[in-house]
């Protein structure tokens, strides 16, 4: 039999069986029916889908041919293969530490956060007052931080302890105008590398040296970081080197485990002024290194440098207390190149689970936690003694390096450790590093007593020591913590489960999220992340690997990163792909920076100046400038398009200065700009290399390719385009995708060979993330949706986000100006509405209309971003056409309504716009004196309806008071009471 | 070393260590702190639990001694130890058939549903104000199933289809009053089984033979039972038979498969009365046996004797549309030993699960299932026929039976079969029974070719027959179905995944449950239901097992079972336990017939008389007139205990016919009366058997034993007292207990032999349920809860479920009346408030007040029983004193508000009692012409905020409405449209 006989025989076969039983999951991703995309198309004034493409997307870039991608597979198939890929994973003990530790999950929290939508879906809490439970959890977060750590202030996440010290040494340089920065010898080596790229291109100094006694005479240090317990274990106190710091004008920063300090003397209390480090050992999965939220806390002074996003405290607009993001000046997409850093998605999610674990276990709790895993390490080094091995310290927590003894030397350790399975962390100078943690069974005891030698059982090594025989202990040391922590009520009262699952549900019900209706922000894509993408990560064999075991434990991580390395090249049309970036903006900075190691290694190291359109998102110059490039701006012409001249004006005028363009595309104005190659090859004939911004890759995905059109490093935000959801601000993954020259300079790490995992290039430049794959427990996700969506599904979604956006431009375009279109009349997959004119007619702003979306159920789009005064929609092509309706509907009645301020039907200052969004607690409240109905402040349109609608919780927040009187954790028992009574004086007016 | 040593430097060890990081489970499944114990302890006069339990245990059943268990194991000890259990199951491939069938459980369904606490622990919806949205799940079930069965009604589920055969059968014969069941031989034999059980407790002539060309002349049959495709897979037309039966009076059931009636002429059409089965392949894991949801459904003449609950549409107190249960009359709790059945647990949570199935996948989704299952199943038959087996069938679905040709005998296909780890069904006869399923991959479908001895590959086969070469096709006979079938928008609406998850949260946010607040139904016991207790049930382990396989593939479940076995022996007090029946009533029916057993096998025939006192659970007396006894009341004295006087005499008076006493301990009334041990004595002296009604053994466990004190027998509400959660009305276990006597007349089974599984007795008796051992997927809940409490743990939980409730009842003393206390003052785990007065006093009554509870967001205890007119609070050991105190608060402010009608200051009928509760539509209208504000309204006490409250969705329901104009499916497209604009003109009225 031939195979083309076979061929054909199978495709008999499978008409023979029909369908799949399941239906394509492209059917269940894409939100609109076939018939209603006909409908939608026809609206448009289309035959056929493609005729619509092709007035949308230029020709001269499309890809005339499918994606080469394996075939689409079943939710069951892909649960299946995901499961047989996560086994491929080898579980061993992980004793290795560096920052890296294994913990107990609680299940409550497991299930109901990390597995559940309504906490996983949600934006950045940029519209608090439908967002107060996670800001309400976020603050948890923040002040467990604060009290652990001992210093006032802390921010609601960073994304790993590498790049949080970055940022530490930015925020150093930034505060003292000092270029010279000093890391201890003893940070983890990970972090030591985070510093050393980041350094490198900021023009700091940055000297890697001991710490303890070094003096500070020469008055021209920013700041030095130590690290407490350190790498390998020692705890130690630094108070003199932070008193020789502050004398001589430099800060101090702290490396620091949270854990350890419910034992130990916080930093705070000894002076440290920048603590920080990761929260993952507070009940969050190691996931092979990621995603964990990295804690950030420092002195007051330092607070408006401070990166990152901060929960604040405020008031609403009828003067109750309500939460929201406060100092929002500090960030990029406000700052720009100014601003304290280019941190945009974070780890919300993942903080949001470390402070439910605080909230979970209280004081007591965290501090029976640490003991476990000190104690567990007392008896390790008892047992390491009796063997002879020397104890390279005699305060530790959790963590001990020793010199193994002559007759049991490293690789006697290594050989048994292996048999039983367990990874140590191995010196070079042939010591041995041993992370104790609490999950240690008796049995794991034992297993790791064997290891070193040591030929007592555990109970007798307890005989032979007693109780208080065991020395060493932090509690009988002066360094022991004596400070309280954590006595806030929330910390203190929901310890039994049936009330954490009550507190957990309360906060997820304040909250707008993907489970209640779209969430159209404009380049944020927040499209379905669905339920088979996620399951993965949940499967042990992913969750619990630690990022540092020898590569032949990480076989199913490696077949991820090898399949999405081969997908997202194939998607962009590059020939490598970085995975280490760990959001949008890291993706930026590792993208630049590998250009600008290119460019030195091609011996054009004077190439500095980074063109960036006016238009483009604030990362883009906040990451220039941490890559050590000039930002030098292109005009943006009316039509929302790139002025051609003024690029080839400033191409010409920089000319062997340049190094790059960095461009979105489709350009954050939501087209598809003709001529996009010819300015790659402006770019590239002057000597310079092409960034592009890949957010609106989803515009893109089967139709054009970075790769092909002239880019030579495009970052992907999988968190956008690749479903993995954004958890209310991270995480989120940022791998970029480069051209052939660039691979050699992607992101490296010091710990790890990159080249065992994917691909044949040995990457030389230096680390951007902590971890080797920057987050690889949310990789499953964008290769669960790519291997289940396949080239025509992909497709399919590309085609449908545009054809939704274009729907909802043609549909509104009798209410609001459409501010730009491609030349053929299209939008790509979003679209900005001009409603600046609103302000002047009816005393109308943006805020005003996207607080009026709340009332209508409905998340505001993207405001004032990329153009002031507008708002931006990108529907996604998740969204189903009853629900674009609904949105329209919205948009259209608000409209209506300024249309009724404009003819002075309804009052200029108390209208239902001005005064919205209307809580519950206002429309519910006896008193009413509005000059509209409660009817038409809370239900304006025929969905919103009383038993499905979700709520604002607050009225509309006051950031200047919130700015005015920075509160940013929560309040102390003290405080409690007096504003619970604050509260009950409300209620004696409303109620409520 | 001698062993004390080494126990002394375990100790020492233990000692070093410190307490388990986790802490205990015992400690977060217990709601009130060490501390909090203590302060109530004080306020109830104690100084110690002990001197607490010693007032409100008898003395003389107390067991002196703590229950032996192993020790506790921590959450993630025990969710390792499940996930080896899991494991120890070896998942072959199962087309044994037999009602059991593989599956695609939709991720989306699974998550958001079956792992989602907000739809797990929910109570029945007897409160339908906050329970709109299961109830509408419910709806879409049933509609589903009419649909399918082409019968006009349908019930919300049974119990399982063996089950649901018997109660067909006992409504045949109360509607025809004949006592002659013909069943058909080729029903499932597990079904037959059920089935002659329960005819020969009945007193009905069960005739099992072939029935396609039977007559009824004689004129006495109530009905005949035929199985449609059936067990063997064959499908044939009855219309014939059904003629015959008709003429001659008598009723038609069919058992079928509603996967199957997507493409074959339904029953319904053909005349069947009614038409019930397992829908366990619509989206449910096969769990080794269940729990899944038996469907139901029969002729409109026929509705008011159908047994269980059955949702239905009616109006609330504003005249719109709500849902609510129908005809509640029919069911035990109002008709007891007259009602149709007595069924009360049931399987909502999986009838949910199932219409949300056929939401997500609407008609043409599961007609695209049922034809993969169908071509697999051709596809497999050709391939018998090349190798020369043949087909017992020319008319199949899924299922066919072959005769093995000569060359390739049965065992040659069974090895053949375990080789490839395939299970098939081997009838005795030599046949080979196969069923198809969707899930079949091709290499599935491969192997199963080989096993059969077939040499063709798939393709090569394909093209033997070309497509339409394969004949037998359903769509080709005669019985296809032309009609449509669920036509109705909400199952052709939701089809994608954003808007599937959209609609499961809405329904979800409608509902009161156990993540919003305490369910104080008194004999419910609605206790926490912790995540670890709940991960274990989604191990595929678990839940993809059938319940037929060999026992050597069943070795994880053979470990819970003899767990169970012990520890819920040790528990109670008993030798043997029966895990088979799935309720707490199939305990009851289970435990009765075993005595009925026991009493017959030592020739006491004659005896049949049950004694139930008078304030039992309606269940019981329905279950004894199920079992064939005849109840006689014993009579329950003003101070809710038992009338010894009235035992005495109707022992003396019945004496030699006496058959057993049903009583509950401690009593349904909430008090344990003294003299238990007397009454057993005098039970067992006049030749009787004490049953025990174990609901409440949520106060004793750890404290008493059923089994120590005098009972013979007794069920254990799993979904009570060990933690499966309730589901909104199901699943749940009702294991039995029993003494060493009654061993070998516990449930057996056709097909599996029970003593392989558990202990040593060999049952004798027949089938209780379809399955061996029930609804075994939830029993690792229970298995896990009593490993992670250990001994202490569950004393413990007892004794503050007591504490909790005599707290509870000393804060209410001064303005309720509690109806019983025990000789020392002290009521059990429950109490009893008697409002009764208030009607007269006030006109309020006992619905008022729970419904009035709703504003303050607490689902209403139980009402009017065991006290008609009276309140049965249950406040469980999970709630902690905080929400004792809010639950008090409010029915401390409901007291007032009464006191103010009492007083005049409240108007007598338009007052928050009479017109609660106050859905949030209307609190939010512009119109609010009560006398009372908006905040008495709706936020009566100062822990009701605006931005945490549950609002009811509806108003108060108007039973009698719904009652008197019965509709209990969806309304269809034309209903729809004008309901819809109907509601657009409430809108006009008042916005919502
Ligand atoms: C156009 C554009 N570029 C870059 C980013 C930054 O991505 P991230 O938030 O992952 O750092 C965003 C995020 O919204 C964006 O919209
Ligand atoms: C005292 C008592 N007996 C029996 C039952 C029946 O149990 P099930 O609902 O599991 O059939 C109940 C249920 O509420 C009960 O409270
Ligand atoms: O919860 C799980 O999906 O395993």
């Amino acid at each position: 039999k031939s195979p083309s006989d076979s061929a054909a025989n199978m495709a008999l076969l499978e008409e023979i069986l029909g369908p799949h039983p399941e239906g394509t999951f492209a059917a269940r991703h894409v939100g609109p029916r076939e018939g209603d995309q006909k409908d939608m198309l026809k609206y448009l004034g289309y035959q056929a889908m493609e005729d619509f493409i092709r007035d949308t997307v230029p020709q001269s870039i499309r890809l005339r041919r499918p994606l080469r991608l394996p075939e689409p597979m079943s939710e069951s198939e892909l649960t299946a293969l995901a499961q047989r890929t996560a086994s491929e994973n080898d579980l061993w003990k992980s004793y290795i530490g560096l920052g890296y530790h294994a913990c107990h999950v609680p299940q409550a929290i497991f299930r109901n956060i990390f597995e559940n939508p309504g906490w996983t879906t949600q934006y950045t809490p940029y519209q608090p007052e439908i967002s107060q439970g996670r800001l309400e959890g976020l603050l948890n977060y923040q002040t467990m931080v604060t009290e652990l750590t001992g210093k006032p202030v802390a921010n609601a996440s960073l994304l790993d302890e590498g790049t949080a010290a970055a940022e530490a040494m930015a925020l150093c340089v930034r505060q003292t105008r000092r270029t010279r920065f000093v890391a201890s010898t003893r940070v983890h080596p990970q972090t030591l590398a985070v510093l050393r790229t980041r350094a490198s291109d900021m023009g700091i100094t940055l000297d890697v040296r001991a710490v303890q006694f070094m003096d500070f005479e020469s008055k021209d240090i920013a700041g030095v970081l130590y690290q407490y317990p350190d790498t390998e274990g020692k705890v130690k106190d630094f108070s003199e080197l932070i008193d020789k710091a502050h004398k001589n004008g430099a800060l101090v920063c702290c490396a620091s485990d949270l854990l350890a300090l419910t034992l130990l003397k916080p930093p705070g209390e000894m002076g440290a002024d920048i603590v920080f480090g990761n929260s993952q050992r507070l009940g969050i999965p190691i996931g092979f290194g990621g995603p964990h939220a990295a804690f950030f806390a420092c002195s007051e002074s330092l607070v408006r440098l401070m990166p990152g996003r901060m929960v604040g405290v405020s008031i609403d607009s009828s003067g109750k207390t309500a939460l929201r993001l406060a100092l929002q000046t500090r960030e990029q997409h406000i700052r720009r190149d100014k601003a304290t850093s280019n941190i945009c998605t974070a780890q919300a999610l993942l903080a949001n689970m470390s402070g439910m674990y605080a909230v979970y276990h209280g004081p007591r709790g965290l501090k029976r936690i640490a003991e476990r895993a000190h104690n567990n390490a007392l008896l390790v080094v008892e047992a390491a003694e009796v063997v002879g091995h020397v104890p390279q310290s005699t305060l530790f927590f959790d963590t001990i390096k020793i010199r193994p003894s002559e007759a049991f030397p490293q690789e006697s350790i290594r050989q048994r450790a292996e048999e039983k399975k367990i990874n140590l962390r191995y010196y070079d100078d042939g010591g041995v590093g041993i992370s104790s943690n609490e999950t240690m069974s008796q049995g794991d005891l034992q297993d790791l007593l064997w290891t070193l030698g040591c030929r007592f059982t555990l109970d007798e090594l307890a005989a032979r020591h007693g109780k208080d025989a065991i020395g060493r202990r932090i509690s009988d040391s002066p360094l022991a913590r004596t400070s309280k922590f954590m006595q806030q009520p929330i910390f203190n009262k929901y310890h039994s489960e049936a009330q954490i699952v009550r507190y957990m549900k309360q906060l997820e019900n304040k909250d707008v999220s993907l489970v209640h209706s779209m969430i159209p922000l404009g380049s944020c894509t927040m499209k379905l992340n669905a339920t088979s993408e996620m399951v993965p990560c949940s499967l042990p064999g992913f969750a619990n690997l630690h990022p540092f075991v020898p590569i032949d434990q990480a076989a199913g991580y490696q077949r991820i990163f090898r399949d999405l390395d081969e997908y997202l090249c194939e998607i962009t049309g590059f020939e490598h792909i970085s995975l280490q970036p760990n959001s949008g903006a890291q993706g930026e900075f590792a993208g630049l920076t590998t250009i600008k190691k290119y460019l030195a290694a091609i011996g054009e190291v004077k190439r500095d100046i980074c063109l960036i359109p006016t238009s483009a998102h604030g990362t883009n110059p906040a990451s220039a400038q941490m890559a050590g490039m000039k930002v030098e701006p292109v005009q943006v012409k009316k039509d929302g398009c790139i002025d051609f001249d003024d690029l080839k004006k400033k191409v010409e005028r920089f000319s062997d200065r340049l190094a790059c363009l960095m461009v979105t595309y489709p350009s954050t104005n939501g087209i598809f700009e003709e001529g996009i190659e010819t300015m790659c090859d402006l770019i590239h004939s002057a000597g310079g290399q092409v960034y592009l911004d890949g957010a609106n890759m989803n515009a893109q995905v089967g139709l054009c390719r970075p790769g092909d059109y002239g880019a030579d490093v495009c970052h992907l935000n999988l968190h956008k385009t690749f479903c993995i959801p954004h958890g209310g601000g991270g995480p989120g993954m940022g791998p970029i995708g480069v051209k052939n020259h660039l691979g050699p300079y992607l992101p490296s790490h010091t710990l790890v060979k990159m080249e065992q995992y994917h691909g044949s290039v040995a990457p030389t430049s230096g680390a951007v993330s902590s971890a080797p794959f920057g987050s690889p427990l949310i990789l499953p996700i964008s290769w669960a949706y790519i291997r289940m969506m396949g080239a025509d599904g992909l497709r399919k979604a590309t085609e449908v986000a545009m054809l939704n956006a274009n729907y909802m431009a043609k549909r509104l375009e009798p209410f609001y100006k459409c501010l730009f279109r491609g030349h053929l009349g299209n939008v790509a997959h979003e679209f900005i509405l001009d409603v600046r004119p609103f302000k002047k007619t009816a005393g109308i702003d943006v805020a005003d209309i996207a607080k009026r979306l709340q009332d209508y159920g409905f998340h505001g789009p993207t405001m004032s971003w990329p153009v002031t005064g507008c708002l931006m929609i990108e529907p996604t092509e998740s969204e189903d056409k009853a629900e674009l309706d609904r949105l329209c509907d919205a948009l259209i009645g608000i409209r209506e309504e300024i249309a009724a301020i404009e003819k002075g039907a309804m009052d200029s200052e108390r209208n239902p716009l001005k005064l919205a969004p209307h809580p519950l607690s206002d429309v519910c409240c006896s008193e009413w004196n509005r000059p509209y109905s409660r009817e038409i402040a809370a239900f304006p349109a025929p969905f919103v309806r009383p038993e499905t609608k979700v709520w604002p919780t607050v009225g509309r927040l006051d950031d200047k008071f919130g700015d005015r009187n920075l509160v940013c954790s929560c309040p102390s028992m003290d405080e409690y009471s007096t504003s619970s009574s604050n509260s009950s004086d409300d209620e004696a007016s409303c109620a409520m």
